[in-house]
């Protein structure tokens, strides 16, 4: 299939994008992508790639900005539950301590977790990852961590890799045992952090193992901030994570600092998120390292909060910046990527260019996968959005609704804003 | 055809919602609607009603929420070009009389609107339209103003009776020839003013005789703002158009305290729009009025910047306060009511039962047509929404995505996220 016409085909190539060179969208205008068999076989412009293969099938994207699909590299994707109730208590000014005297908070996530059939969580998850794809997203990162007890956090990983079994997005696993203190232990968090340590990540080695054998690991997060995991703690389970041989990410600096990002740098974690309270000299640590800062703009905005990732200072330190949805049902439960690079550009004041750049080959980056997609090169997936606009500076201009037009996905189209009515 | 089994049904019956009153949602769980030839016939309890009409088609909305159509009372709908470039150089940095040395700024949407035909303003607001239909909008208000001359501004005026011929929604037309001061008049303000009221408002006024005399005369607008018309312009616009009849709105306290919200009660304008700057006196002035306060939460949060209408001043001196989206090409490109409402949730602490009224019965108020849409009662329109979530603060709480199921307009239903996804 030759996708052919487009007003603007945005390559994003040449790797991840570090300090200033974000924004770096590599544009061919009147531009074409050869898709054979799930992979890209050649880019270029429309006339060349015509005639060197005039007997293809055409994708005409005419007027059209052809893309990278998103990456999003940190979602919550699978919980029970909701926490509408909670938001409206919030934005009536309810104070914390009543709303989690009604039942709220993540423990409440947690306990309608746990109650629910694998069944239900696949279903429930199965929405939300419907609405990722139809706005864009072709790769997510998923976590685990409502379940705080062995057999709710395997039946999550279950539920992982059964959506993605049935689905048409990868998704890139983490195993977020370490996501808060469980109930059990609430007087108790190092015996809370042994249990992760000496129970939970020996079990999830040897459970991957027997059920995912084909794939790589999945990453390991701990979400380092007061009332969760202190740094000694994120230090320990991460430590121990690395020791079986997985890979790290970790939940710094959203709401205190910690120090957790210069961990993140000392382990050569692949990611650290949130990183709004994030000091100079973290950002220092980031930017000399492999780490990439991924940024949730959503997770601020979501809470009504005014503060958000110093994103110009990281760019500035020569950092790596991604962005995500952070999905969840407690801070922010937005699946669009694209709203995310609208709301990246106002509040941390990113260019689209620069938003594009971290919601593509620099968020592959933050899953390990910059090798297959996050970019239009030959060999890479065909992983490729074709957009209803004539600029990518459509995305952040625009929002709250949804401009793409089609998601390919290894090589398949999928339609979104064709057939919206239909009469009954 | 019964929509029946609603998890929550909305009413919102009982009239405009003044001051604290706001948020009265009026809700009947397992809720149904009796809707034939266009209007509601009954709504009661969905046992109630499948006994009353036992042989009734089916719509079931089990495990929805069902509620009014969303009316959007302040947008710029027809426009020609765009200003994707404007953003990012506004992201950038970019000190704003580069922009307009660069060809920003509102006469560039002026520029491209007089050069555009009708085909092509129709071709381009259909797709706006039509995104806003899909969102849920049932009803929308929609100005002209950029063409700040009288043929420009008539054939805006056709183009928005033609979208309304071709379309499934109610368009309340609104005359805003005084958006801004005409380029030919840059340095003549006074005279631009004297050839809105003595030129093109009697022009309107046969205008509309002639081209539709069936309807309603149309609103008249006027942006009364430093740059723009000052008060005694602006009462000079509003008194000439009371005195041929029309109806008043104003876009008033944007950037600027001028006045307008004051002038707009004093003058018994339907609404007043904007309102960010409005001081305590305005606030009470307008709350002694019939005059609604019309918040366009999108605009600040468009342009990146931090205040908003002080929403909770409006309601607590017992104002009448609705939500719009101002959907314009300059400040804020965003058609979907549904982020209008999360937004407004977060910037000015509304409960979603607040923004939900103001978006539907208020709304509709704010351009005359609560006594036909705005809410769910006998005799009404039967514009309504099946929305895809079990409770109705879920607007609010998520955002960034569609939660409409299917659009009721006028008794016919079109399933909005059924077949998102069509292999090609």
């Amino acid at each position: 299939m030759l996708i052919h016409s487009a007003n603007q085909l945005l390559t994003l190539t040449g790797g991840p994008q570090r300090g200033k060179a974000l924004g770096t969208l590599g544009i061919i205008e009147d531009g074409a992508v050869l898709v054979r068999d799930e992979k890209i076989l050649a880019i270029g412009k429309t006339a060349e790639l015509r005639a060197a293969y005039p007997n293809e099938p055409l994708q005409d994207a005419a007027g059209c900005v052809v893309m990278p699909g998103f990456v999003d590299p940190h979602t919550h994707l699978v919980w029970g539950g909701d926490r509408a109730n909670e938001f409206e208590m919030k934005m009536a000014g309810t104070p914390y301590l009543d709303i989690l005297a009604a039942g709220g908070g993540i423990l409440s996530t947690v306990k309608a977790t746990r109650t629910a059939s694998i069944e239900s969580l696949v279903a429930q998850a199965r929405s939300r990852l419907f609405r990722m794809f139809a706005h864009g997203t072709t790769t997510v990162e998923a976590k685990t961590g409502y379940g705080l007890q062995t057999a709710t956090e395997l039946r999550l990983l279950k539920a992982l890799l059964a959506l993605e079994e049935e689905s048409r997005v990868d998704i890139a696993i983490t195993f977020l045992g370490a996501h808060a203190i469980a109930p059990e232990y609430k007087d108790d968090p190092q015996g809370y952090t042994d249990l992760v340590c000496e129970t939970m990540l020996p079990i999830l080695q040897q459970w991957w193992e027997t059920h995912a054998p084909e794939r790589n690991l999945p990453f390991v997060d701990v979400f380092c901030e007061n009332k969760a995991f202190d740094l000694a703690q994120s230090r320990q389970i991460l430590e121990k994570a690395r020791s079986l041989g997985f890979p790290l990410k970790i939940h710094a600096d959203e709401f205190d600092n910690l120090g957790g990002a210069s961990l993140a740098a000392e382990l050569g974690a692949v990611s650290a998120d949130h990183l709004v309270r994030t000091s100079e000299a973290d950002i220092a640590a980031l930017a000399k390292s492999n780490t990439v800062a991924v940024s949730l703009p959503c997770t601020p905005f979501g809470l009504a909060e005014k503060d958000y990732t110093p994103a110009h200072k990281i760019i500035e330190a020569g950092g790596m910046l991604a962005l995500a949805t952070d999905c969840n049902p407690g801070t922010t439960w937005n699946e669009s990527m694209q709203f995310v690079i609208a709301l990246a550009c106002r509040a941390m004041k990113l260019t689209p260019a620069q938003a594009i750049a971290a919601s593509t080959i620099n968020a592959a980056h933050a899953i390990r996968r910059a090798d297959t997609v996050g970019s239009l090169e030959e060999g890479k997936q065909a992983d490729l959005l074709i957009l209803s606009v004539p600029d990518y500076r459509h995305l952040g201009y625009r929002y709250g609704t949804n401009l793409v037009r089609q998601v390919v996905k290894r090589g398949r189209v999928y339609s979104v804003d064709v057939g919206y009515y239909r009469t009954a």
